[in-house]
């Protein structure tokens, strides 16, 4: 695929599509022109885009409506006005073929986490009151938590053998579906664990991998992840092991967005929510806030709960449509501190950490230079929800007591800081606040209760006549990863190369 | 309050207000006007027009937006063409004060079912594959079924002691909430019967209180709908007898709204689905595709699944937008058929009976004349999602092999037939396939998963601004009931009127 030929389809550059000079609140309704296409995109999320490009590469026209002004969705960074960019502490990369293979072509690059790199520090873990150091390398490596991972082992296997008999394209289809779709991991994690350590465990895999609490998330969906890590691999120890050994991305994730809308220049519509879809006499007419789009076939890229805000004619399927009031995305929560140097590493600290509330998790995101010093934290699950609703500077002084915590004072006096919800609307009550996720994200990753799977689980990709579906949620293999948006977004632009 | 001086202020008579000569799939969007009122309210549904109904009277101008080409919402007769009209299954009135008081305003009688009135005939059990015959009056009240009911009464009983300890205003704060929000029915459900007709008793009772399958319902959700059955009353066998011994509306529940819209004349605004709620400087801009409005107060009456669809700037707070991706809809089917008379009174049965898939619970509709014959058949959770995905044909077939099961033979030679998918959109296969619920229903009545209610709960009548919630879901009392939603919408309306 000739990235410079596509490139010069279109003839608006990165920093117009980015929407500079204008803002979301700014956009207003305006008098709406019909396009006429052969495929109309949804949303310019990785997804979206890359499915675009697929559509454009194979010299077809298409559009991609964005509802945002600008694109990128969840792949989203910092702007941080420090060089080099970040994201958010949302992005590891492994074996993540696709995704790299993208980075290559844009010239976008990867570095090892300090700890992995150099095999230096502690990873600090709460876990029952009790503060643990362990050498970086992923916790359940660790001959240090030894006396701790012991407690981890009984229903760590028992959830790898069960995740083993889950298909990964067909969940539901697991001979122990209806039984395992019936409990929450809560549930299960009370029978099946001996020992208060063992309970921390399974926690902290499910807050880890961005599946909200374990009181709400069905066992078999927990089970469906593990099943879906991605190209065979499947068990908690890769999970954990995708976060704690996996690569960074320098200059941040959102490159890889916008490189993909640059090359798609005019093609892309920003400030274009989607509220109608009608399908009558084999086409498909797409009508937005910004203009109306008659299309062959549609791709709808964005998270299910988005999915749902719109109105289709006729009806979606029953099922589609009850599954997308059941597909919650998760809460989380993202504070990023900057400082002048790395200063958790000369105290024999990895900056990386565990356990506590609000911010369970800490990350070191320092550029590989090590010209600054990075950490973003991170809150999930009902403890962010309360967080949340606490006032800007309440906020931030649960947060940096929780940094201090793991790391120590000198994390209480960053240069710069960024506080960002992905789980519901922002609110600027302070000048370190993010302005970017609200409506238009509602939470990172989604994730299915009790009963969803086995009740509508069939109809999570089934086309709707012309429509299509996808995005990393879908995803049958590094589901919830870039990735897997990648992955999801290709299967379903060849199916519809196919057809047209 | 005036109801006469009421209508007198509206100047369009009903059958203007219920769109005759225009539906849903004609509405275009048309230019935008601007209007200026005291208060917006959203979907005309009983709780929205009750509470415009509130505010008129006070003397404040009112606006009411609904996104149909009808009034009504859930509260929907079937347009059978024989006389009386019937509604199709939802409504069973008991010591719902607010129901009769609007009733006898308007002139709507209620009658009791035949069974109940005449305490003749034999309602019909299917449990753990047997068929048990009870006398009228109740399931729970029969001496027949002494020997599966004893399987009931440990259950029961727990589930009672409960509910009693939920409080019905604010069910997270219930003692033992953390444990009982954490899993779902089902797991309860198996740890806590001994026999299948125990679990037959539990999957009964959720089944019939509409709060969909066992495995999605979190036991705090179950037990704060016990809790909140009104004036007092909570407990199982409550539950049923609103069912089993509640009195019918004469000529269907929809007079109700239809009354009501009546009143209210122009302030009704149809084919007005609302996109965008603005709030700025003490003003609340609410555009629909229809008009704009500019209020000091807006009330959303709608399901909370529909609520989700507004785009609103500030964003709504996170714990509430997170909380209306998670409060889904259960499934709800109904098939409705009139014969020329009740020929099952005939051969000793009330017409009524449960326990079959799809059709788990039969009722008579038959008006009091005994004029016709007219039996509803409900489905409801996945057996009926998988049922609405069959053939026209093959459901006609299931659903008539359902009714014959129950009642006999005869039921397969019915005069007229109605089929109506509550749950999601609906495609027009057959002629008896009824055409009104669809994008703005999307099921019958709400319900939480587990970890919902202990996580976002305070969050769910909590105003937003100038913004405030009232429906049947909301309800502090007759939860989901229509009872429960004119409760809702008076005790938002007095709150707003208390503030303009």
């Amino acid at each position: 695929m000739g990235g410079a030929a596509l490139g010069a389809a279109g003839t608006v550059g990165a920093r117009d599509l980015l929407g500079v000079g204008s803002t979301e609140s700014e956009a207003k309704p305006r008098a709406r022109n019909t396009k006429r296409v052969d495929v109309a995109v949804i949303g310019a999320g990785v997804a979206g885009l890359v499915a675009a490009r697929r559509i454009a590469a194979a010299g077809k026209s298409v559009v991609v409506l964005e509802a945002r002004d600008r694109v990128g969705g969840r792949a989203r960074n910092w702007r941080c006005g420090m060089p080099p960019a970040c994201d958010c502490g949302q992005t590891f990369v492994n074996n993540h073929t696709r995704v790299r293979a993208l980075a290559k072509e844009f010239g976008i690059e990867f570095y090892p986490q300090h700890a992995v790199a150099t095999g230096q520090g502690n990873d600090v873990l709460y876990a029952d009151g009790q503060r643990f150091q362990s050498p970086a390398g992923g916790p359940l490596n660790s001959r240090a938590l030894a006396p701790i991972i012991a407690d981890a082992s009984i229903p760590f296997h028992k959830l790898d053998s069960m995740a083993a008999t889950v298909p990964p394209k067909t969940p539901w289809e697991a001979r122990q579906a209806a039984e395992w779709d019936a409990i929450t991991v809560e549930t299960w994690k009370q029978q099946n664990t001996l020992t208060d350590f063992g309970r921390w465990w399974v926690d902290f895999l499910i807050f880890l991998v961005g599946l909200t609490d374990p009181n709400k998330v069905s066992l078999l969906h927990a089970l469906s992840y593990l099943a879906r890590l991605g190209d065979g691999k499947h068990g908690t120890k890769e999970a954990l092991d995708f976060i704690f050994l996996g690569d960074l991305v320098l200059g941040g994730i959102q490159q890889l967005p916008d490189h993909l809308a640059n090359q798609l220049g005019r093609r892309v519509v920003l400030h274009a929510p989607v509220r109608r879809i009608r399908q009558r006499h084999g086409r498909v007419r797409v009508e937005s806030d910004k203009l109306n789009v008659v299309a062959k076939r549609v791709i709808i890229a964005t998270a299910p709960s988005l999915n749902a805000l719109i109105d289709f004619e006729p009806g979606l399927p029953e099922s589609r449509a009850q599954l997308l009031q059941r597909y919650p995305q998760g809460n989380m929560y993202t504070f990023a501190a900057i400082y002048e140097k790395p200063w958790w590493r000369e105290k024999g600290l990895t900056g990386r950490g565990a356990g506590l509330h609000p911010i369970y998790a800490v990350l070191d995101y320092s550029p590989p230079d090590g010209s600054s010093g990075r950490l973003v934290g991170i809150g999930v699950g009902a403890s962010q929800a309360r967080h949340a609703r606490l006032p800007a500077a309440d906020r931030r002084r649960a947060v940096f007591d929780n940094l201090a915590t793991y790391l120590g004072d000198e994390a209480r006096k960053p240069l710069k800081t960024l506080e960002r919800n992905w789980s519901g609307s922002v609110h600027h009550d302070a000048p370190w606040v993010d302005d970017v996720m609200g409506q238009w994200s509602r939470g990172c990753p989604g994730y299915l209760g009790p009963g969803i799977w086995t009740s509508y689980g069939p109809w999570i990709r089934e086309p709707f006549g012309h429509v299509h579906f996808a995005n990393a949620e879908h995803a049958t293999s590094y589901n919830t990863y870039v990735e897997g948006a990648i992955r999801s977004a290709e299967a379903v632009a060849k199916q519809i190369l196919a057809e047209l």
